[in-house]
């Protein structure tokens, strides 16, 4: 039986190392190959992956997500089967992004975009990123992506994770209350975990300066809605992620002044496509060579390869 | 008679070397001050500088200015009085902002504003930055603040000014036609000369690719409006300048297909301030030490300091 690869793209069936047989699927209807002969699944992107193909495939021997998360396939996937994830796929995108919501929000854009809709020319001066304190709470490698677009703007970036990491200048959680009062935004790009959850409450709010920014390209749950709400528009906000989400048309969000929403857009821009189809093709390479996967986030049995 | 400096800003005076007199004017109202008792006149940032103040000023010798141009200091500038610019002021509110611009088109924040309006939830993928070519028109201190700001957005910088200067890497103008058809985004950050004036026509926009974003942060008549507009949103734009300006309230570039405007802020939002003041400090140290001043335009009699 041949060792066969479903990958998502084209171009990665056609930069197939020496070896390896590929066929394309892209999660749309049934895939046209035998599902028995499938060893390396890379499971495409897209809303709803076809994680349910794994139980149809009984010599799969390892399973590529091109998401950071992996709860669900670990769910569904067989004993002895490796699992990697795409950790740093969507770092440019959603780097991007944020920073896209913090320019917005410091320069007033969506106030021109209904000034525009209105005919209204009526220029103010606004606030500037050049010159703020950001701080990035989460720093990982998004937070890292995040920073390099940050310090040419004139900027300075301090940096928060779960521990402290001072040999990288990384502050750990137990110092979030003392570096709140001093940022002028405050960047969430940490995963949701039981941790996480509502990291940024009402306490954390309340030590915000006036009008500092809150950021949350993370995920909604980090970021206390109701807490939000009630600070009336004091702390300013920039949400490509909300809890509850999507947000429902009657929530009161949608018009909490001083609010800006994007609808969990960061991730999935045009950035991500050919980051995801490269890194497909050096997993495919290392998988020919017999060289360890990338980004495994739980071994297979051995002997793989 | 005292040797008077007329400042803007109180940290101004209160950062002044000795020897220098400094009084404060904000250019509101009359100054507070023996204007004949005036030798350096650093005039206030605002619409509608008081250069009409120059005229009452007998003893002056030098003026500065605040902003980068100078033609209408100039003429009303006496014979034999120095005249230096802000030129530099502007150029990180200016580059954020044209970043601003760039990263709103690509990743649609006016459609998100507009949804959020709308409490409207419907994402989908969109255009990066990322892997974006970025054409800089006029390439000098604002478009070199902006390429610092590109570059760590994993985009690829194309540079051009009037004259070509090879060992910079940067084209001359004669390359525009050639550079066009390959930007996916075209920033004009030149001055409006006779020779700037409707740079960017009809056969220019007609070489641009398809979806291809130009970006005005430069001056209005860089770019054709009615060009422009007879594109219909093949080419897309984001205007902070436009011809004319402010934008009459019925004219139609308010609704054109793919055209997002803010109104004329690039260049004074906050970054513009702490950089003015540190300037202006700067050029009374030199004035104090009788060191030439910087970003002077116009030489004065000999014999200042």
């Amino acid at each position: 039986m041949a060792d066969r690869v479903l990958v998502p793209w084209v171009e990665n069936r056609e930069n197939a190392p020496e070896g390896v047989v590929c066929d394309v699927y892209d999660g749309t209807g049934e895939p046209g190959v035998d599902l028995a002969e499938v060893a390396f699944y890379v499971v495409p992107y897209g809303r709803g992956p076809r994680l349910d193909l794994i139980a149809r495939m009984p010599n799969l021997r390892a399973v590529q997500l091109l998401t950071a998360g992996y709860e669900t396939a670990l769910a569904v996937l067989p004993d002895g089967v490796e699992l990697a994830n795409g950790r740093g796929l969507h770092d440019a995108s959603t780097a991007e992004h944020a920073l896209a919501l913090i320019l917005a929000a410091q320069r007033e854009l969506p106030r021109w975009s209904l000034d525009q809709t209105a005919h209204r020319w009526e220029p103010h001066y606004t606030r500037s990123l050049a010159d703020c304190r950001v701080l990035i709470v989460g720093y990982g490698s998004i937070g890292a992506a995040l920073e390099r677009r940050l310090v040419p703007n004139e900027c300075e970036v301090v940096r928060l994770a779960r521990r402290a990491r001072p040999d990288e200048g990384v502050h750990g959680i137990e110092d979030l209350h003392a570096l709140l009062p001093e940022a002028d935004v405050v960047v969430l790009t940490a995963p949701h975990t039981p941790q996480t959850e509502g990291l940024i409450g009402a306490a954390e709010l309340a030590l915000m300066a006036d009008d500092a920014l809150v950021v949350n390209v993370g995920r909604g749950p980090l970021l206390d809605t109701a807490a939000l709400l009630a600070e009336k528009g004091r702390v300013r906000a920039a949400l490509d992620v909300t809890d509850p989400e999507p947000l429902p048309a009657d929530h009161p969000l949608w018009e909490a002044p001083n609010v800006y929403i994007t609808p969990h857009v960061g991730g999935g821009a045009a950035a991500f496509y050919p980051r995801a189809r490269r890194f497909v093709d050096e997993q495919l390479r290392r998988w020919a060579a017999g060289e360890p996967l990338a980004n495994v986030v739980r071994p297979g049995a051995a002997g793989r390869g």
